[in-house]
């Protein structure tokens, strides 16, 4: 079997890519080792960045997303008694962020590709890269099946196959861990307000978001290895009224929680984001804690890239972007790496702070959400700063 | 001996507050350890904020100033091998920031106190400060010398005796050091730059600055706890050219280095700020890391409080303002503090940083060069954020 690039991983990188390609003209096949259904249903972020959902939009599959999507035109940061509203519609006008659940857009990816006879095969086991640094690049899977392409890219997240069949030596890992996580949940329960609430507390950080006008997003701050049998639904309720309920007025509404999970916060870079004809794309290359809402926007940028380099190099025969992938990709990886652990330590509570980190930290939060050009750096941040190639139609 | 105010220190803190009151008909004594010479010539900051510089001028003390002084409309963050201009006139219209040396100010302060026959005593030894606690305080010095006052000011500094005079359990301290200091020097040459050159670099932070168009002022980032001895002259030029010579076409002239000092860094805050009738300003309450140049410019702005609220206090005998003096001036500490911790952490090499860490750095200089919002917030908060009393032309 034969294509021209061959796409490891069927999540929203995997998909989109496939799906710009082939508006190229550019052929694609997708291995996705968990089944269509899995991927589907799998809960992860669900906030869109004003490119990501102008690049969806652009791309033909925005449909539902800006029939369903619901658009913010702020954010509240809540501490110390009282909520402060970081106002776009004011800081950047004209850019704003979507809450759109990722496997929404998984979904409608999957749905654009099999309409166009798109080639995305589930269930694909045994998953192996061969020759990434030749030009006859090739994947092997299933039972002795193999995939021959010009190009490999993988987009099967931070514990795929792909990052690790680099050779030694080629990579440089830059890495973080925190000392806590993030204990998340779905309910069936009208959102309590109608904009996000990051929420900074002694007891720390939770999260007030939300996936439609009938289902809430929770998040806390629980230590790392947390176990989740040690939250019964009445201990997170208790626990996020005790964190949210903290302004005069606000009443968490609660409901049947059908979704729980506990998210480890990591900043991960592996550069270069490439090898070869191997070119790495989103959480593959790069992890970010989730406090700035950048895991899925920052893939999108990636297959931006990527998709454009690609272009040039089946129009032309140029592999002059493809060489620059990585390098044009790492600017706003980094941007993004920044702006995450920023929000991260300015939003949770560390053990290891002592009082002087912990009156830093509010003065930090009373100078955002005083400051015009403070609260705009959260802000350009939080929607998105605007992709280098400048064009919101994509690559 | 009786006065109003009796103030402890004649560095800029107590001789401009010495001279606000005899503006307001307030009688003051001031009691200095040093000599009048040591204080005049004791080599400190240089840069004022457009607030201390309105309220040096509006005070009839800012001629010399506004004539010696060299106005400022930017600095320059240089790393990666380029220089990037944070454009004050652009970012903050209509604020600057003065070069002037400390001692400068401290001189008009004195010229000024002495011409208006005000009392400013130098070489005092052992002054204490009694029954801080009543509305009747006192302070002794000399061989039995006693000064009786309404209220004292300890305006003597980090080190000083009215802080520690303040019973135990009173204050909390919020402190934290840094694993380096700055070695300063003063040399006889022509700056090699208009503006004042903050340099990051692998080997550590330096900075180009100036006194005059004569002198040129360095620093270099050293360990904690290095000897002078161990800097001779032409290890601290090589050592400044490496740092800084790292543009193309910048030379760095050289001349006599004659004057020399190692400055730890240190954050620290005492709160409250006063106790009974005795009111900390200046050092005597905090310390900044010299970095974001806010040291001399927070004590004028706790002047300033503390003279409006003395002010009050003799007009009708109100204590309200004197009563929230501390917590009228806490905010402005606090947001102080962050910005100099936040320059200092954006341009210091620290050892326990992994190589996340620096990257994370690099990034986060790349976004204040190149965000508006971001360089708007390092400008804003160089050239000084408005007083919270809103009136430049002081209390």
């Amino acid at each position: 079997m034969r294509t021209q690039v061959g796409i490891i991983g069927a999540g929203p990188a995997g998909l989109l890519l496939s799906h710009l390609l082939h508006l190229r003209g550019i052929s694609s096949v997708v291995l996705e080792r968990r089944s269509r259904e899995y991927v589907e249903r799998r809960v992860r972020a669900g906030v869109l960045e004003q490119g990501t959902v102008d690049t969806l939009v652009a791309a033909g599959v925005g449909e539902r997303l800006l029939r369903e999507g619901l658009p913010h035109r702020g954010i509240e940061l809540r501490y110390g008694g009282a909520g402060h509203r970081i106002a776009f519609e004011r800081l950047v006008p004209g850019r704003a962020i979507t809450v759109y659940g990722q496997q929404e857009v998984v979904k409608d990816l999957i749905a654009a590709r099999l309409a166009a006879d798109g080639d995305v095969r589930f269930e694909v086991d045994d998953v192996a890269v061969h020759d990434i640094g030749t030009d006859r690049p090739y994947v092997t899977f299933g039972g002795g099946e193999r995939l021959d392409c010009d190009v490999i890219a993988g987009c099967d997240g931070f514990h795929g196959v792909t990052r690790p069949s680099i050779p030694d030596g080629v990579l440089t890992a830059y890495e973080r861990e925190y000392p806590f996580a993030w204990l998340g949940v779905l309910a069936r329960v009208q959102p309590s307000a109608e904009e996000l609430i990051y929420a900074r507390t002694e007891r720390g950080f939770a999260l007030h978001s939300m996936r439609s006008p009938e289902v809430s997003r929770f998040y806390l701050q629980v230590p790392a290895g947390t176990d989740l049998a040690d939250w019964p639904d009445e201990r997170v309720w208790a626990e996020l009224r005790t964190r949210l309920e903290t302004v005069p007025g606000f009443s968490l509404a609660t409901g049947e929680i059908f979704e729980r999970g506990v998210t480890p916060m990591r900043s991960f870079v592996a550069e270069p984001m490439q090898y070869g004809r191997l070119y790495l794309a989103g959480d593959a290359a790069h992890i970010v804690p989730p406090t700035g809402a950048k895991g899925l926007n920052l893939a999108v940028a990636d297959v931006r890239v990527l998709t454009g380099a690609l272009a040039r190099f089946y129009a032309d025969g140029s592999a002059e972007l493809l060489d620059g992938y990585s390098a044009a990709c790492l600017k706003r990886v980094w941007r993004a790496q920044h702006f995450s652990w920023w929000m991260t330590t300015l939003l949770h509570t560390f053990d290891s702070d002592d009082a002087y980190g912990r009156r830093l930290q509010l003065s930090h939060l009373d100078y955002v959400t005083s400051s015009e050009a403070a609260a705009a750096t959260l802000a350009e941040n939080y929607v998105g700063l605007p992709y280098e190639d400048g064009d919101p139609a994509g690559p």
